[in-house]
């Protein structure tokens, strides 16, 4: 009997009851109402024939026991961030839970491959700014120099956070060892953006991760006094930032799926009576291949050298942070498809620009897959975050003859 | 015999001295320091026929009588910003006690007319934040009963602060009663912009001082995720503001010395992960025409509303301030071309991008002019603020020949 949508919605909403309030969900990673999502979780698992424990880095795992120890995982997170919505991260925790459920119950127990589902830790990095905490601990691609001295806002150091919830920062690595015997990992997660909205679809393939270049620009002109300074004397640095920031819609545009966003601006002196002598701005590039990122990240950093000249301004880059385009497994994309397919022919494969456990999972050399559902009106990280109940049912579906031909899949290799 | 130039710079470089540390000159107004630049020009008017006295707004006057009550003013201010130049506002009241003197001396301590001076106080407002002060209440332009309440960075109120140097805000209107028998006012003072140094010229005559047109525009779009949000999806507000702070250089740029400035900008929610939601910024319109600065303000506003709508985005205007154009006396304006070309000839007529006490002075309904000196590197505001020593002889000669020809015109009259 396949999964069933019904019980899935049921416990979103039971979730969400528990766990939000009027501005929307709290379940931040490591307070008390991320811990009342975790227990609440873990009553839903009594009577099932399933092994709980959580792992060195604070990442929940379920395991029930196959013929063989060959492992698929599905996977998302329980955690938020705050005033968030229902379905970021959840929808996947709750629908693995019914999948696992519905395999125990079809295989009486004992499906030919392990089961396992897994609820990472801090995949938001709301509270202290390190997303994917857990599932780069799991990878190994884990950065505990740099991440031990992180605050939040009242000073708590992560180090000390972690400490509150039984978890010593130097040892997440340990949870490097559950990678052992695992051969697939799916998740399902809502889209986040309005691309199945605009096509009037309610699931799709992803195809990976996309790389990200993020980089601080600095255009440096003269600051001068607004009303003695002549247009053709100026050396106004927020006008070279305007040029770039106009210039990036042709620079992604060049690609089908490729995004660049200048997020952040700001201008000294910045007073209204002075012609702007520095501009400070962020730029985020995305794109699934490695060679048009660059190709996006050399453009933007030539038409910047242009503009500043232009102006009579110079400007300087320094990266943030970058990471490589994350490709999920084909013969996981193709099954994913197939199972799209059978329930709602037409649905679109693309790439994910927000980053997912999964890009980690994947890092980690497991072969992966993710599906997305519709996302209404493109929106999460806010209360009004929401998917159609229609299609929050195919995504239950979708997912479970997902996992199921990758059982199959499993036995064929 | 005229008026010396070398006295002028060197009771300059005496007060710079005596007023300024390694950062520049500290003669913020109502401060111990600006009192010293006070009490130290005070001491220089001694063996002078005049009489000295400070009115109900902290401006200092010194009159020298002649055989007509009509007075001639000259007059600027001692203040100065914190880490300021030398010759911001010193430069005239120093020249002005030179001319004075020389007038004295030439005419046997009885000119035809009664010839002044004039210190205003706090024309730069920069603790406070209220510009031109001191002639604003000469003017009868004050504005108590916002002003009171201005704190300095340290929560003193311009009224206590007042209070110590023994005014009384209710009674600064009191100063208009120094309007009676003023039949012109001159004032020298440096460029503060680049246009003579451009021309390779040292002085100007000032047509007027520009109005001002500043106002707060905001654009709203939807924020929305940077990984996820397609670049076709995006109601980016940060491109529409892009877009005005690039055409305010053609709205500017169809009108000979008007200028557009986009000074501040600020972005929310200003992280690097997400598409700008809504984009505030300043813009500060100048011009000496009013149709010209009405035509650059409605241009603005129009373009404003074509960008937001090309970016799917709203957009909000708010005035801050405005002040209309305050043209100069044509009489005055000729007289000081004359006077300029006798000893620098080929040199310009220009408004005034800054405000100057002149302003509230003309505004008053008093026959005003001014005179500029080329600024070097057209910087003023910093310790570096400059003009040649050639140029600053060639403006107290010229200011002193206007002195003259504007006696003569009030005889004449």
């Amino acid at each position: 009997m396949p999964a069933d949508p019904s019980r899935v919605i049921a416990n979103l909403r039971e979730l969400a009851a528990l766990t939000s309030d009027a501005n929307g969900a709290q379940r931040i990673a490591f307070t008390l109402t991320w811990q009342k999502a975790r227990d609440w979780f873990a009553e839903k698992l009594i009577g099932l024939p399933v092994e709980r424990h959580r792992d060195a880095a604070g990442n929940v795992w379920v395991t029930l026991p196959g013929d063989s120890p060959k492992a698929l995982v599905l996977g998302s997170h329980l955690d938020s961030v705050p005033n968030g919505g229902w379905l970021d991260g959840a929808l996947g925790v709750v629908t693995a839970l019914e999948v696992l459920t519905s395999i125990a119950r079809d295989f009486n127990g004992r499906p030919p491959f392990t089961v396992r589902l897994v609820d990472w830790a801090d995949e938001e990095g709301a509270r202290f700014g390190r997303s994917l905490f857990g599932s780069s601990a799991f990878a190994g691609t884990h950065s505990i120099a740099a991440d031990r001295i992180r605050t939040d806002r009242d000073g708590t150091t992560l180090e000390a956070a972690l400490r509150e919830h039984g978890i010593d920062i130097d040892r997440i690595g340990g949870a490097s060892t559950e990678r052992d015997n695992i051969a697939a990992y799916l998740e399902l997660h809502i889209e986040q953006g309005p691309v199945l909205g605009r096509l009037g679809l309610p699931l799709a393939t992803v195809l990976g991760t996309k790389g990200v270049e993020r980089h601080a620009i600095t255009f440096t002109g003269q600051e001068a006094h607004s009303g003695s300074t002549p247009m053709s004397d100026r050396r106004d640095a927020l006008a070279a930032a305007a040029r770039l920031a106009l210039d990036i819609y042709k620079i992604a545009g060049k690609h089908q799926d490729a995004v660049c966003t200048i997020g952040s601006v700001k201008t000294f002196p910045g007073i209204v009576t002075a012609v702007v002598g520095r501009c400070e701005c962020t730029l985020d590039q995305r794109d699934l291949s490695p060679d048009v990122l660059a190709q996006m990240y050399r453009e933007a950093e030539e038409a910047s050298q242009r503009f500043a000249t232009q102006q009579g301004c110079t400007v300087e880059w320094s990266r943030i942070w970058s990471i490589e385009p994350i490709p999920f497994h084909p013969d996981l994309i193709a099954l994913s498809r197939e199972a799209i397919d059978e329930i709602a022919p037409g649905c679109p494969s693309l790439p994910s620009g927000p980053l997912h456990d999964a890009a980690e999972v994947a890092r980690a050399g497991i072969p992966t897959v993710m599906m997305f559902v519709q996302s209404l009106r493109g929106i999460s990280h806010n209360k009004i975050e929401d998917t159609s109940e229609e299609h929050l049912r195919l995504a239950v579906t979708a997912f479970d003859r997902l996992a199921r031909k990758t059982l199959a899949w499993l036995g064929a290799k």
